[in-house]
């Protein structure tokens, strides 16, 4: 059984590898531009996990969980262009760089090269792999127009809140997960299962970032506090405190949404303290748990011993934070 | 055997069946939006055709042919944004109608759905069907970006157009006659023969295209006379002229081109002139020809009695113009 560092490292040497033609320079340049910048390699080593903990071979895996990476780059390629977002990790964004015609071509010939990759599964799981992959591509295309629609709406439920990140972040984990577990030979059940636990995890440790950003601490999680609340993003906490603010408190909050002028640090005060006289951060806990719960009891029902689901349970637990 | 309007009505229909989630709307809608607008659908009829000429049922072509057309629309979405096309065939582009984030998320979403309608073919030929599907993909994509990059370039070859307009309009009419020949029971040979004929075919259709628009009858044609050299699109015509243009010629070719604030119907006179002298519309007509006789050489060595191979004869003929 490998580690996640040592999956990660993996990954990370046959992202290293891989190549694309030279010609033409502006549609396969950006391409390798955004592998190289990094990131985690959360998605594609947890698939490798997958299918190393169901007793396959995680180098016949490798092609699939470069899949799920280059898929994951095209979605963030294309999500920079519509959140005008100008740096990715401190580097300039591929539409930054070059220019925006070329991160929307770039980012269609990666989706086409993530097709190219996963098609390479056996032939024995090639239809259901597919069917995943495909089925994980349209609920991230879902969740980010949900996300993107939700800015202009002045209401959006805790359910659909909750459903636009199960579906922009968490299928995505469960994907890969799924298709991961197929391939190292997991039954159907126990696909669904490790499906279920990381779409549940993924749902809760995006919860937990929302928590984190009001609530955690700046010098552990590196992030300025409250940048949620400065720019007005619709949060699980946002839509818990519309939702259960009644008159005053409600009139209150929306007075800091209303101003675009307002003080940065005291919005940031006045709105923490609404979350706090609304019981706010206890609920979103409430939440996590439920969420992390219901993917460690997934876990739990997989047909495999307790050593090979550790590694899986090491993970989640190193994705739950307990001090906030 | 059907001939070519009644696989285009076949397809028609079966593209007004075609349904999408009601949510989000600003994904699915603009899906029903841009493929409502219509065309030929000569792609998709022409995936048809090939499976019926080899003796295929063609109702069980109709998903990868739906695959082809719903593929050639993603790309005319996004390739609107690029171009920042206005109009298409005469209605607001997506990007237009609603937003050019939308344009980019619905032309991803669309091209997940072309793949899942490819994915639909027989186990048989699957592996090969969604080679050919991702070959022809890349191929768009990279012709999509040689085009862009032409424009800012000041020299471009014939050698690199014709591989500009192979990549870009060609090898999807390959494709699409080359899935639908291995629907229909082909064999690699005539499948690969098939793919020639539409390939070359598409090349040839191309460089009329930019005859036609110098040369062309505007009555017959619907177009403005000479919008390519006003824009100072480089087609072949140019890019002949330009290579064979000596001193002075070529210092007043190059004068026309400089001249943002020419008058359009002088420009076009005097370019036009230039064309005659050099004898550009001859050596034109003399690739056209070429191109599509080695289509037609394709088309006389696929296996099968010339009654069958009449239907892409007949669509042949049809697409190239004689009078010009």
């Amino acid at each position: 059984m490998k580690t996640l560092t040592e999956l990660q490292t993996l990954i990370q040497k046959a992202i290293e590898q891989l190549s694309y033609p030279a010609q033409p320079p502006d549609l396969y340049e950006p391409i390798s531009y955004i592998l190289s910048i990094g990131g985690k390699r959360l998605r594609p080593a947890l698939l490798l996990m997958a299918c190393d903990i169901f007793g396959g071979d995680v180098n016949k895996a490798v092609k699939a969980a470069l899949a799920i990476e280059v898929f994951h780059n095209f979605t963030l390629m294309h999500d920079d262009i519509m959140d005008k977002a100008p740096l990715r990790r401190g580097k300039a964004t591929v539409h930054e760089h070059w220019n925006q015609n070329v991160a929307i071509l770039s980012g269609d010939a990666m989706m086409v090269e993530a097709n190219k990759l996963m098609l390479q599964v056996d032939d024995r799981i090639l239809r259901p792999v597919m069917d995943i992959f495909n089925n994980t591509a349209t609920g991230v295309c879902e969740g980010q127009q949900f996300d993107m629609s939700f800015e202009s709406r002045d209401h959006v439920s805790a359910k659909e809140y909750i459903n636009m990140i199960r579906l922009k972040t968490a299928v995505l984990l469960g994907g890969a997960l799924k298709i991961g577990a197929l391939i190292g030979g997991a039954n159907e059940k126990d696909a669904n299962l490790i499906y279920t636990f990381g779409e549940q995890l993924g749902i809760a440790f995006q919860l937990q970032d929302d928590v984190l950003d009001v609530y955690g601490d700046p010098d552990k999680f590196g992030k300025q506090v409250g940048g949620d609340i400065i720019s007005n993003k619709k949060t699980y906490l946002l839509i818990k405190a519309q939702e259960l603010a009644r008159a005053g408190t409600a009139g209150e909050l929306q007075k800091w949404l209303n101003n675009p002028k307002a003080d940065s640090r005291k919005k940031v005060a006045a709105v923490t303290g609404i979350y706090n006289q609304l019981n706010i951060r206890e609920q979103a806990k409430q939440a996590i748990q439920s969420y992390a719960g219901k993917a460690f009891t997934a876990l739990n029902e997989i047909d495999l011993p307790v050593t090979q689901k550790q590694y899986l349970n090491a993970f989640a637990d190193s994705l739950m934070v307990r001090d906030y």
